[in-house]
């Protein structure tokens, strides 16, 4: 599934991965985590619902004003780009550094990175903050390891995930951030480790705003296991796979599959996570 | 249900309130009044939708510019602060003037008020501004009536509705405006009267913007009665409770009780309404 | 179903339309046009999934500092005043401009045109700038022919689509534009000829933003026939009408109805639409 030009070779699935994965979604319903999420505006609703049914508390909130007052009380922070203008950049800029200063983990979905240069600009200062978690589409993940605005398609990718592994390899390395590559895989990985979630549907790709909701997830278990980003991006990513997966047993197109993912993944019970996790590593 | 402490009794349901919820229902279909909206970005669409499935037209208008002329010929005006920005205040201001002005009933959500003091100061000055209502769940009631940014969670309450009657009353005589508080039973009072409409189902609140949504609701009812508006807003509460609870038979999980809810609200009828409304009295 | 007041007279239906509607919607499947739309922030969600449904790929990017690099890749711009404020309006016009530039087609939905001099203004100035189609609901098309500010009922019309094909007409001849008027029956003329698409059913106008959802998929069937703007914009109102059709055969409500069209329309296949598909020629 992975390209061997990548230099990643396929290995068995750590049989941790399951309970992990549960323990990470069992503690955000337990601690219910509030995430301040500073999004684009097509994201708000699903973004919203997708941590309520997790668990965990959204707080949609990015006036410069507050920032002082909340950001440090919020567990963690979502920073997403993908209705971009000059007049949201501080507020994005002043969170990033409030919870960097809090020791509070964040997260940067750079949404169409490649499209613009003011967007890319505003991209590689975001990453320059040293986020936790970036995750981003092949595109994306390809504009900001290149530094390049590219023949990218708007806010969906051109490119598998798999092209783009390398890229977000050599991206974790110069940022120290984990970065996390969606696709049919989606791919963590900290600079030197590397493991694919291969849980999800295709059609999940035409919901708006599914890529942008799943950062907000990893927010939310970044939140509750702070010490293990890396791990717990690629629980949130492969959580996030899995109630698609069973929303699509009961989906009759993208629409009804949003709300059935959404349904599964407040019902998801233990049995259930641990059974269909599917995370591999490479080495 | 009620604690005791707070000095509330338990008193006989009216047997008023079935028929007066239908009588505010209906009307709306039948007049569809025009409810001008500034609210935030996460509720435009449940809201819209909400108002559209009670019979209402709905008008997301918030420029400057516009409130001159348009605001006078809304038949009500709901202003939600839930992701307010600096720049987005004096339109609210204007709005809320011109209402006034035009002898209009408005609505305040003040979410999340607690959280900043930005946040809690323009609360306050929106709420001397004497507002119809004012409905926000316990931890916004109390940080308004308290005039205190306390450690609440985000735009979740962290209060019970319970704890904040007694703050609701006292915030409702200072101000002037008829206050309700959502939780597992809302009430409503005017500083005098209290009653807790109980309907409704605890899976509503891990919808983002039900609680905006019944806030522009309360807007349509009063906008209709504006005479009675305690009355209005108790029985807006209660006719979106029962078409939470109608939703709850079909749904699944939050998604799917979002889509059976609107749906329920759309289709109420006489007998069900008359039948299921809860509200009971308390002095 | 038109008033002969309007000098419009009843035709056969063409046996072209069934074809031309399939050959349009089976295009955007496979060019997968990049769609950017500037649009209200209560359609963001609905617009996007709509454009996925359709198998467009949109982009909601409103930066005035992107448009220079980012318009003229895309395919078509969709231009929506909503929640127009002033500060919108410099990206709109940039935008309007750069496609114009560029020879991309754009579409203007110029929603609740009438509700006040500043919105009419802008209706007026953006019409100027000469979009390939503009679409509106009855009010909004006769604000705009009569260029004034009128009793409209917000963003709902208070007129029939049929007291508006005059005023469509007019307005195209003398804007130079493809003039859609949506209602029961969705007209389009091009200051000559006048088309009736007869597809969809009453309820989609209980769901917020179906209109602009269906202006944005005018844009995708436009930007993949340039050539033929008349006859892309009747087969796009013609295929979301149909969607809505078979959504409704499901239906339980609007909020199961906005689930059930975006899900048919991502599954309308080549014998559905050449069957359903009702438009009829005017002379």
């Amino acid at each position: 599934m992975v390209d061997n030009n990548h230099q990643v070779k396929h290995q068995q699935t750590s049989p941790e991965w399951g309970p992990t994965a549960w323990t990470h979604l069992s503690t955000v319903r337990t601690q219910s985590p509030l995430i301040q999420c500073i999004t684009n505006f097509v994201s708000m609703d699903l973004m919203a619902n997708t941590l309520l049914s997790a668990g965990a508390s959204p707080a949609m909130i990015h006036s410069l004003q507050e920032i002082p007052d909340f950001t440090p009380r919020a567990a963690a922070l979502c920073v997403n780009v993908g209705t971009l203008t000059a007049e949201w950049l501080p507020a994005m800029r002043a969170a990033a550094e409030a919870a960097g200063r809090a020791g509070k983990p964040w997260v940067l979905d750079p949404v169409a990175a490649g499209v613009s240069g003011f967007r890319l600009e505003a991209c590689r200062e975001l990453v320059g903050m040293r986020p936790t978690v970036v995750r981003g589409n092949g595109s994306e993940i390809l504009a900001l390891a290149n530094a390049s605005v590219g023949p990218s398609k708007g806010v969906d990718s051109s490119h598998e995930s798999t092209d783009a592994v390398e890229a977000a390899k050599s991206l974790a390395k110069s940022s120290g951030c984990i970065v996390a590559v969606s696709g049919a895989v989606d791919f963590v990985t900290d600079g030197q480790r590397v493991v694919g979630a291969q849980n999800g549907v295709a059609m999940m790709q035409k919901i708006t705003a599914t890529g942008c909701s799943v950062t907000a997830l990893i927010a939310a278990f970044v939140a509750i296991d702070p010490l293990h980003a890396f791990e717990a991006t690629a629980t949130a990513l492969s959580i996030f796979g899995i109630a698609g997966e069973i929303g699509m047993d009961m989906a009759k197109g993208p629409a009804s599959l949003r709300v059935h993912l959404i349904d599964s993944l407040y019902g998801l019970d233990q049995d259930t996570v641990v059974r269909r996790v599917n995370i591999i590593s490479f080495s």
